[in-house]
C-alpha cells in the first residue's frame, strides 16, 4: 500500500530514465548503471548502500556497521566449524622481522614487493625494519618448530581472525583489492600427507558454503596451475567466482597444500612412534573480506545492493504509509506489533518511524542498503488485517494476511536466498564457453566469456598464453581446473600448445 | 584417588623445597616463587602455563590458545551486551595520516612518542610517512563529522575489536604492557552531555563486571586526576585493580567522556530540533588482553596458572589413574563417560588419555594451566561408582557419587568462582591503608599499601608527589578518586600539601 511516489519507485527498473527520476526525486540512487559502467557503479553502491566510506589514505577503506554484520555472520558460521574440527584461535603479532620473513625464497618473491615496512617509531629510527605481515606463514613457522617435538604434538591446528597488509599499487577497490583487509588465516601441521590433503578439500568445503549457501554466489572449486598457485606452496586449491558483467574470475578463498617446504625452511620435523624423524605436512588457508565485494558484484542492481536473507542485518523492514486522514496511532501499532513479532520468530525486523522521510524515500533507502523484504502497513492493510510484503530482489508485492505473518516471511525469505543462488547460477552458467582452439579462445575472451578449454598444464604455455593476451584489459590467465572434469577424449589437444591436453582448465580474465 | 608421587603434588603448598622436588619429578613446575620473585614468576607462568609465547621482536607475544579463549569468553560477553545498548561493530583502517593524527594537540603530545611510522612499501620510499593507530579518535572522527548532520543522526555508536601498537621502550610485559594489543574501542556521539555521562557509566559497570564476575578481580570504580585522564579527554573513568603482591595498582581498563574537545577539532556540529547549530559531546571507551594480565598476577600460585570456571577453557579435566592389575578398560570408560555427561551439560569438561605420561605429570600439567576442577578416576573410584574430585584454588579433595555429577560439579565450580573473588578481595582489602599525613603516606607506600588519603586535587601536587617518590621502584601517582567515598569530615586536609581536602583518592605505585 503506498502513494504515488512509492509506485514509481517501486516500478523502477534498470531502466536509465525512471532511475534518474526517482535519484531527482529522492535524493538518492545511483548515478551509474551496473550494465554500462560496471566498475563506477560498484564505487557507488558500496557507499551509498552504507557498506564502504573512502578512506584518506587509498586503498584503505572503512567498514561500516552494515558490511561488519555481514562479517560477523560469516565469521560465526565459520568459526564454529573449524571448532568442530578441533581447530584452535590464537594470535600472531602483526610485525615481523625481516630475517625471518625472507626464510622461505618462493614465498618472499611473492610477497615482498607488496611489503609495508615500520623503519621509525616516536622520533627515533629503528636499528632494524620490522614488516607488517602479508600472511603469517613466516610468522608463525619458526614456533611451529619449537612446539612440535613428537608425533603425539601434531596434528597441530591454528587459526586467528586478523587484518593483514599488502600495499598493491593496481586498482584498490573496496573489498575486492584492498591495502589492508580483515581475513582468517588457518595453519595446520600433520603427520602425514594424506592427513593434510583431506584437510584442504575438508576447508574448501567450508569456503563453498560461504559463497553458495550463504551469499549466494555460485562458485567452482578447483585446483591452481602452478603459476597460480600460493608463493612457496605445494598445490592450492580454490574456489572461484566470476563477474558476468566484466567477465571476469575472482578468487574467492584458497586452501594450500604446502607440503613440506615451509617445513624443511623452518626446521618443523618430529619423531614419529617408531623413534624416526619426520617433517611435517602443512596446510594454510584463508578467506576474507573480499567475499562481501564479491556477494555486491553478483547481486547488486541499479537500485542498490542486493543482500542475500542469510547475512543480512536487516532481513526485513516494515515502513508505516499512513495517510493525513487515516488511524496513524494504529498504522504505528500495526509496525511495531509486526516487529515484535518477526523477531521474537528470530527474524530480524526493523521498523523505520522516521517521521522526516516520506514512505516512498524509505523504500528507495532500504532498497539502496540491499534490504531482502519491505513490508507496507497503510490504512487499507490495517482495514483487512494484512500486510503488503515487496521482496527486493524481483519487486513481487503480495499481500498477506497478518495471521501468518511469521510463516510467509520465513518462506519468502528462503525463497529470496534460493532465487538469488539460482539466478546468480543461471548467469554465471551462460557465460561459460567451452572452446578447443585458440582462435575460439581469442574469440570468447572478447565476449568476456567464462572460458573452459583443454589444458596440457604446461608453465610455460600459460605464460604464453598470458604475453598473446596481453592488453588495456588485462591478459588472460587459468582460473583453476575443475575439480568437476568434463570428459576429456583420448588425442584432446591443448587449445593454446596443440600438445595433448591433460584436463579440462578455466581461462579468463581476473581481479 | 592416586598413587604416591600425586600425593606429593597435591600436597605441594608454595615451599619451595617440595615444588623443586616436583619440578625434578616431573619436568614441570616453576622455579619461581610469585612471592619472592613476582616478576620473574609471573614471565615464567604465562608461558609455562601456555597462555603466551615469547616473540622474537621485543614487546610482541604470542596469544596461544589457551590465552585466545579467555579472550573470546570475554569478547562474547561485552559484544552482546553492548549491542544491547544499540552499539554496532565497525572496522577503521590500521594507518592514520600524520595530519588528522595531528589535530587534536594534548592528544597528539600524549601518543605521539609511541607511534610506529611505515615510511616504505616494497622497496620504495612513502611520500609521505603514515602512522600505526595507537588508538582510533583521530582515525574515526573526520568521518564522524561527515556522518553526523543533524539530531537524528545522534547518538552514533560504533565499537571495534581490533590490535593497536603504542611502541613503548620501558619494561615490556605479557598481557600488561605489550607493543602491540588486541583491544576493544568503544567511540559515541551524543547531542547532550547528559547521554554521554550515563554512558560512561553504563560501560564502566560492564567493565566492572567483566573484572569481578568473570575474572574474579576485585576492581575499584573511580575517576582519574586531571593528570592521569586521557589525553585530549575531559574526564576519565576506569576500574582499578591492585596487585598485593608487588604493591602496584593497575588499571583495569577506561571509560572517557571527551566532551567537546575532540568536536571541536574535527568540527563534528549537528543541527538540533529548533535549526540551531550544536556539538556533539563524546565519549570512548576500551578494555584490553590486559585484563588476561590481571588475572594472572591476582590468582596465579607457585604451582600455576590458576582460572576462574567462567573464562576457563577447559573447566573440568578428567585423568584415569589405572594400576597395573586394575580394570583399565573400566577406568577409560568411566573417564570418557563422565565428559559426555558433563559435557551434555555445558560444562566444559576434557580427559587426558595420554599413554606416555603418568597420572602424576598430568596432575601438575593441568594445575600448571590453572584448570579450576581435576576429576581422578581409579580402581577404588570404579569399584564404589565414585569419582574424586579436587579443587585447584584451595586443593580439597572429595570423593563424591557418579550419580550426581552434574550437579555437585556444577556447584563446585560456582564456588570456586565466588571463592577467588573472595580471597582475592580480602587480600586486596587488607592491603588498603588509610593516611592522612604526607609521613604515614610515606611510610604505607614503603609497605606497598593501596594508600586511600585525603587530596586537595591539585595538579601542581599530584606532580609534587610523583617527584618526591621518585626512585628505584617508580614513582607513586594518583590511581582514582572513587565513586564510592568515604565521609570527609569539614576541615580535613589535603595529605600532601595541607590544602582543605576535596576528596578521598587512592594512591600507590602502578603498571
Amino acid at each position: 500500500m503506498a502513494g504515488d511516489d512509492v509506485k514509481k519507485s517501486d516500478a523502477n527498473a534498470s531502466g536509465g530514465v525512471k532511475r534518474k527520476e526517482v535519484k531527482k526525486e529522492t535524493g538518492l540512487g545511483l548515478t551509474n548503471c551496473k550494465d554500462d559502467n560496471f566498475g563506477e557503479w560498484y564505487s557507488e553502491v558500496v557507499v551509498n548502500g552504507e557498506l564502504i566510506e573512502y578512506y584518506d589514505i587509498s586503498g584503505c577503506y572503512i567498514l561500516r556497521p552494515w558490511a561488519m554484520s555481514i562479517w560477523e555472520t560469516m565469521q560465526k558460521f565459520f568459526d564454529v566449524e573449524i571448532k568442530k574440527m578441533n581447530i584452535q584461535n590464537c594470535y600472531f603479532p602483526l610485525f615481523v622481522s625481516p630475517g625471518v620473513l625472507q626464510k622461505e625464497k618462493d614465498h618472499v618473491e611473492g610477497f615482498a614487493p607488496e611489503v609495508a615496512w615500520v623503519t621509525k617509531t616516536g622520533d627515533s629510527d629503528l636499528e632494524v625494519p620490522i614488516a607488517i605481515r602479508p600472511t603469517s606463514e613466516t610468522v608463525m613457522y619458526p614456533y611451529y618448530s619449537k612446539w612440535i617435538r613428537g608425533h603425539r604434538d601434531l596434528p597441530l591446528k591454528l587459526n586467528q581472525w586478523c587484518n593483514v597488509v599488502r600495499w598493491e599499487f593496481s586498482n584498490p577497490t573496496p573489498f575486492i583489492r584492498s591495502r589492508e583487509f580483515l581475513w582468517q588465516e588457518g595453519h595446520t601441521a600433520f603427520a602425514t600427507k594424506e592427513e593434510a590433503d583431506a584437510e584442504v578439500l575438508d576447508i574448501l568445503e567450508l569456503y563453498r558454503q560461504i559463497y553458495e549457501e550463504y551469499l549466494a554466489v555460485p562458485v567452482v572449486k578447483g585446483k591452481k596451475s602452478e603459476l597460480e598457485k600460493f608463493a612457496g606452496g605445494l598445490y592450492t586449491t580454490s574456489v572461484e567466482a566470476f563477474i558476468s558483467n566484466n567477465g571476469r574470475g575472482i578468487q574467492g578463498a584458497t586452501s594450500h597444500c604446502l607440503g613440506q617446504n615451509f617445513a624443511k625452511m623452518f626446521e618443523i620435523n618430529f619423531e614419529n612412534e617408531k623413534g624416526q624423524k619426520g617433517m611435517v605436512w602443512q596446510n594454510s588457508w584463508a578467506y576474507s573480506t573480499r567475499t562481501i565485494g564479491v556477494m555486491v558484484m553478483v547481486h547488486g542492481d541499479d537500485k542498490g545492493l542486493v543482500l542475500p536473507p542469510k547475512v543480512a542485518t536487516v532481513q526485513v523492514i516494515i515502513i508505516p504509509v499512513p495517510y493525513k486522514d487515516a488511524d496513524t496511532r494504529g498504522i504505528f501499532d500495526a509496525c511495531a506489533s509486526a516487529v515484535d513479532i518477526l523477531s521474537g520468530a528470530g527474524i530480524r525486523a526493523k521498523a523505520d518511524f522516521r517521521d522526516n522521510y516520506s514512505p516512498g524515500w524509505k523504500y528507495s533507502h532500504w532498497e539502496m542498503k540491499g534490504v531482502p523484504l519491505r513490508i507496507e502497513i497503510g490504512p487499507k492493510d490495517l482495514a483487512n488485517s494484512q500486510v503488503r510484503v515487496v521482496r527486493r530482489d524481483n519487486s513481487l508485492k503480495i499481500d498477506i494476511s497478518r495471521t501468518n505473518l511469521v510463516e510467509h516471511v520465513k518462506e519468502m525469505l528462503n525463497n529470496i536466498q534460493h532465487n538469488l543462488f539460482d539466478v546468480a547460477k543461471q548467469k554465471r552458467d551462460a557465460c561459460v564457453k567451452t572452446i578447443r582452439t585458440w582462435d575460439e579462445f581469442v574469440e570468447a575472451l572478447s565476449q568476456k566469456k567464462l572460458i573452459l578449454a583443454p589444458w596440457c598444464d604446461e608453465e610455460e604455455v600459460e605464460k604464453g598464453v598470458k604475453a598473446r593476451t596481453k592488453g588495456e584489459m588485462g591478459a588472460a590467465k587459468s582460473l583453476c581446473s575443475p575439480f568437476d572434469q568434463p570428459e576429456l577424449p583420448e588425442g584432446t589437444k591443448c587449445f593454446a600448445s596443440g600438445k595433448p591436453a591433460k584436463k579440462w582448465t578455466y581461462w579468463g580474465r581476473s581481479y
